[in-house]
């Protein structure tokens, strides 16, 4: 297969992107970076610190824009390429199950994450009862400066093939090789130096273009980068992305008007490229775009390709000016190559294979239907893809481009030198992985960065919050005027119990409102640490930190709304206690939402489990049936209950106090059968009891303090203090289960 | 603008659609069925029935297939154009407001119906702040045999302009008129004789591509019309659509396999054109398509065009196979014609106005990129717009085709006469409205098919009533495994009612889970009801008889699994009544959810109130606070609460058997503070009572019976019938409000 790069003849005659000129970045134009190029013989690199550094110096930091992404090789385009990507019969076939079939609202969204489900199985009919072979013996090579497309009706295993170079199948599966510069790709490298674009956009709504970028370049570059020197090369980025008018708009969502579907493609793109990858893989780009829109992000991977990588992309329709922006092609059908070559090689092919292209009509549509009408006729595409073999002209190996090519660890550094991939810093090992760093951020850089965005995220969406702050404030207000000023009577108690019961489980049932937020951010987390944005420890403390203010606001809120109106005991004493015992309530309850984002991936799924769950925990908290008189065998539900202990605490706050009475003299015969009996009678019968007792009972003696409530209630196994501890407790057993969660959650790759 | 309807030069050399051959139904072809057109000039045509009856006599009954749809007009097609339907300066402009911005997962989704929110403020800044010109002047005409296509970016008001042409723009709002065959079009004429494709899919997912015809047969043709005439006309149309090899697969969802998308978009397109519709609206039918099946979906429109129908759509990037099938198009941009006439038109068009279309260009995606750069540029589109309109060559009015116009009355009698619209029946009246009924059927058929339609898709779901089912046995199983074998003492009585009440809160919380069924439900309904496919009413009453039955099974389930486990009362009496109220609460929450399902259109703002209304229905229940002691300020709500009415209806149940003993002599002194004193203290205790009361208390005695307990529960304002009565009761009257929601909420019409 011949080299087509440069062979601009589909080009169409007009660019135009926002009306702005594009400016290209000419491989061609030497630069002053000369001395910065590191001798490939000796391997003796500066480190990317370094460099950095001296090109820093060199441009005047005084002048930090537009300059980042401008370094460019000093030598001729001629020279021998740096890159070249190559795999060679690529097979991988999965065994087929009976799918199990949910209803549509309880489905577990994985597709979202572009670790999708076989696709060759949702259009074939189930002939094939046991194993589907999904890629069958592809070959083919990309190379830097061009953008390789993979084309093919939907199922014909393009996504699998992009998946497939992306290392995103498990090692045992795939059959086949896959190198760079003819070494095998170890799968720690190519992470680092490569980058996997999603389908879907997984941004945060309310961050602009810009801070997007910004914390993306934070996350990813590393800290001997200066500040004005990511912010360099996030405006060098908003300038190769065509993203300068909408920079200071936030992304948006249905809520929030914000970008285009074009630009927020253009900003994925971005926060994935910030490191400057040598390998930049893509899934569908132009999906759900208009024409324009989609012409100019691949008008954007051209001059990401032109600035030094490797472009794959699969794309499924694309138009005729798409067309003129890709080097090479791969079609695929059930799997199998049918075409691979220049846009331009396919109309004399086509001619040669019998049936020619019309003049005037475009040519990959009619590639296309062409191959969707052989998958239809009898004898299958077997004659196109017998064609296609026989047609390539140059075995792969014997390739002459090959001979001259860079070792891989000399490419690699020459390429940093370069400046391209920002992220890693380079080191004198022999070691091509270790030449870069997998966590471009110590830790706790990673929890501040998080924490601020979070934060910054969370401001510009008050509505949110205010929506958890109106339905506490709205419960608080039922619950204050329903057991307003409550007696000190055996009624009165039944209320109290009821009351706290309700009050805790209303906490815990608030904090489920939290899950389609969390739930979304997760599939943002998924995508970051999918390729090493930031440790997933970071998140998870970063993300219990972020919570907690909003948490002291509810509980405060919550507990000044009731505390007072019901009448409850203790003073100011009692008034914080109780407000600590409904933060650590929010707390546990948060942390228990949040674990639960991370093992269920459906809204409706997770919020129906949470709220099942919730009514379980109250009806075991001791509540409904008291601790002694629950069943043996349910007894360990009772101690798992998560409501049990801010129950109890709250129980203890309330009736813990010695001196005060709850029962006095013939109130003890309320809720008992003597209720209706006239109270001179009742008087007439405390005389009685207290002489058949020998105890002195007069209308006035406490016969039921609180602890005697506590006692009858079973509340006795634990001190307030404990309950209080333990539900803290809990909450940061979820958060260590939440971790987990995302560890074991996470693998994105295909079996 | 001269006719291009049979300007075939654009045509692709090949078609092929799932690979079967087209047929086509020229409608030169004379068919023996003159003997039944009518005389246009006096107006008498036999009714539709009589008709329909003659053609099937011709015929002959036995070969029902393939025929409804060729019979063709008699006439050459040089006569008399049947149908033109002209628009004249037609122009819209909204007020804006500052949007509502509300978080994701709690907005409605009222884009999916079609109604969509105002295109240009999307797109364009906000620089007027008051009113929005959507529509400025737009003129045109589109006839029978034709496909008029609207293009332009998003946001240049190609949806708005399909809106106004098919009369869901209220009418003060939309300025200039719009006339078929010269005559103004009323609304209730217009609904009969076109059809409006949503650009969403809303389909049963478990129902066949032939049952989903079918059953938009039953609906829309006439009963007269006999089933074997429905048969032929359906297995018509899946010809039409090019559907012969999908029709016994099922449409899917996520979680079935179904059709392809461009197959379930045919099916979506054939449910609308069943009744063979006159004037034919899609908006972007071909959107989220792939280029084949756009292709073929446009196909099918052709076809349907050529059958005597005027097709008018929106689209936003045809590819050049499509443009081959158009044989008008109006190009919008803000709300302006730039463009109007045949694709052939365009590149001399725009060789005038100065920017020729390169050879080998996409002249759509010319067109449209041109327009967009005009758009950006200060001059803007003015020009161009000045342009169109000075190269109109005829003034519309004046266009001698139209002297040979049959009326609007005739021209729609003669086309029934040959076949099209078979939804409506004719009669003699001199007004055209009432030559068709605004229902196809009475209401009990409307009611039977409805029926058999749904359960046929819930029996092809069994899972989603298997999770119902689930959740109720593993509630009933915990409850009773919990409360299993209850005693009667004081402790026992307060686990009963605490029983009652998770039982009954349990029940209705399980109702909550069917909300995302009826929400998807509830869209099918109103894409369907918004063109008279059946009345409200009938779906509210068919959507009450088909839930019963599962009701009924869920009822039992849960009432045998807690019945006996926890002892409860009555025998085989107590029994059928704790049956029989569970049903009843069952049938109650359902209702309730129904009737959100009516006025909620988010499944997570939907579960998250009833979640909520829930919990203070069980909080105002008289469980946690009895009805004597609920502050009066709050008495209304305990009256609403659905839960009241069970929870007192099966408390009665335990506790009404008067010979029953709760309490028994030294018993009565649990849960009082002489509990702890020693046996034999209290039943000296008793005996010193017994004396002092005048009454003989002995340790058998029975000191509180069930009614003891109800009178201390407050539970004595309505007997247990009563409360049984009253919760069906409730039940009903969310059915009644549901129909009402279903009234005031499917108005599909822009303001």
């Amino acid at each position: 297969m011949a080299r087509v790069g440069t062979d601009y003849s589909f080009k169409p005659p007009r660019f135009f992107l926002d009306n702005q000129p594009l400016t290209f970045f000419d491989r061609r134009q030497p630069m002053e970076v000369e001395s910065l190029s590191c001798n490939p013989n000796n391997g003796a690199c500066p480190t990317l610190g370094e460099l950095l550094k001296r090109v820093g110096d060199a441009n005047g930091d005084d002048t930090p824009t537009h300059q980042v992404l401008e370094m460019e090789d000093s030598e001729p385009r001629s020279l021998p390429l740096p890159f070249v990507l190559s795999f060679t019969n690529l097979t991988y076939s999965v065994k087929t199950r009976r799918k199990m079939s949910f209803p549509t609202c309880f489905r577990w969204k994985n597709n979202r994450l572009g670790a999708s489900a076989d696709p060759v199985e949702q259009s074939e009919n189930n002939n094939y009862s046991n194993t589907k072979i999904l890629l069958n013996d592809i070959s083919g090579e990309a190379r830097d400066g061009e953008i390789l497309a993979v084309l093919g009706a939907s199922g014909s295993g393009k996504s699998t093939l992009i998946d497939a170079l992306a290392n995103r199948i498990a090692k045992g599966s795939l059959k086949g090789s896959t190198t760079l510069n003819g070494e095998p790709l170890e799968s720690r490298l190519l992470k680092v130096i490569s980058a996997y674009v999603m389908q879907d956009d997984l941004l945060f709504p309310m961050l602009t273009v810009e801070e997007t970028l910004m914390f993306s370049a934070e996350f990813r570059l590393p800290r001997s980068l200066s500040k004005s020197k990511k912010k360099a090369r996030v405006q060098a980025l908003i300038d190769q992305l065509g993203l300068r008018n909408a920079a200071k708009t936030v992304i948006g969502d249905e809520g929030h008007r914000g970008v285009s579907g074009g630009e927020r493609r253009r900003v994925s793109i971005g926060t994935d490229i910030i490191h400057d990858p040598i390998i930049l893989f893509l899934d569908e780009p132009t999906s759900g775009l208009d024409s324009t829109s989609a012409f100019m992000v691949v008008k954007v991977l051209q001059r990401i390709a032109q600035s030094g990588s490797i472009v794959i992309m699969s794309i499924h329709q694309p138009s005729y000016r798409i067309i003129g922006l890709l080097d090479r092609m791969i079609f695929l059908s059930r799997g199998q190559t049918v075409y691979s070559g220049s846009p331009s090689s396919l109309p004399p092919f086509f001619a040669e294979f019998g049936h020619p292209i019309p003049e005037n009509e475009n040519r990959t549509e009619f590639a296309l239907d062409l191959i969707r009408e052989l998958e239809g006729s009898p004898g299958g595409t077997k004659a196109l893809v017998e064609f296609n073999k026989s047609n390539r002209n140059l075995p792969r190996n014997d390739d002459p481009d090959r001979q001259g090519l860079l070792s891989l660890k000399d490419a690699i550094s020459a390429s940093i030198s370069r400046g391209k991939l920002v992220s890693g810093t380079t080191n004198n090992d022999s070691n091509p992985t270790s030449t870069v760093s997998t966590f471009a951020n110590p830790f706790w850089v990673e929890v501040a960065v998080l924490s601020r965005r979070s934060v910054t995220n969370t401001r510009r969406m008050p509505e949110l919050f205010g929506i958890r702050l109106g339905a506490i404030l709205v419960t608080g207000f039922i619950l204050a005027t329903m057991f307003y000023h409550l007696d000190n009577s055996p009624k009165g108690i039944q209320e109290r119990l009821g009351f706290f019961a309700f009050a805790m489980s209303t906490i815990f049932y608030t904090c489920a409102d939290a899950l389609p937020v969390f739930l979304q951010e997760r599939y943002v987390f998924m995508r970051e640490t999918a390729y090493n944005a930031y440790r997933r420890s970071s998140y998870v403390l970063s993300h219990s930190i972020v919570v907690i203010p909003s948490l002291i606001f509810l509980s405060f809120a919550f507990a000044a709304t009731t505390f007072w109106a019901v009448g409850l005991d203790g003073g100011a004493k009692g008034f914080f206690f109780f407000f600590g015992t409904i933060m650590a309530a929010f707390w546990a309850g948060s942390s228990f939402v949040t674990f639960l984002s991370g093992v269920v991936s459906h809204v409706m799924l997770g919020y129906t489990v949470v709220v099942a769950i919730l009514a379980y925990f109250l009806l075991f908290s001791g509540f409904f049936i008291t601790r002694d008189r629950i069943p043996v065998y349910w007894l360990w539900f009772h101690y798992i209950s998560l409501v049990k202990y801010p129950y109890e605490g709250v129980l203890q706050n309330e009736f813990d106090d010695s001196t005060k009475c709850f029962v006095r003299g013939v109130q003890m015969f309320d809720n008992t059968p003597l209720e209706v009996v006239p109270t001179a009678m009742k008087v007439k019968l405390l005389k009685t009891l207290s002489s058949s007792l020998g105890v002195n009972i007069t209308s006035t003696t406490c016969v039921t303090t609180g602890a005697d409530i506590l006692m009858q209630q079973g509340v006795t196994d634990l001190s307030k203090w404990n309950c209080l501890w333990i539900t803290i407790a809990w909450g940061f057993f979820f958060r260590i289960l939440f971790y987990f969660s995302l560890l074991l959650g996470s693998k994105n790759k295909r079996r």
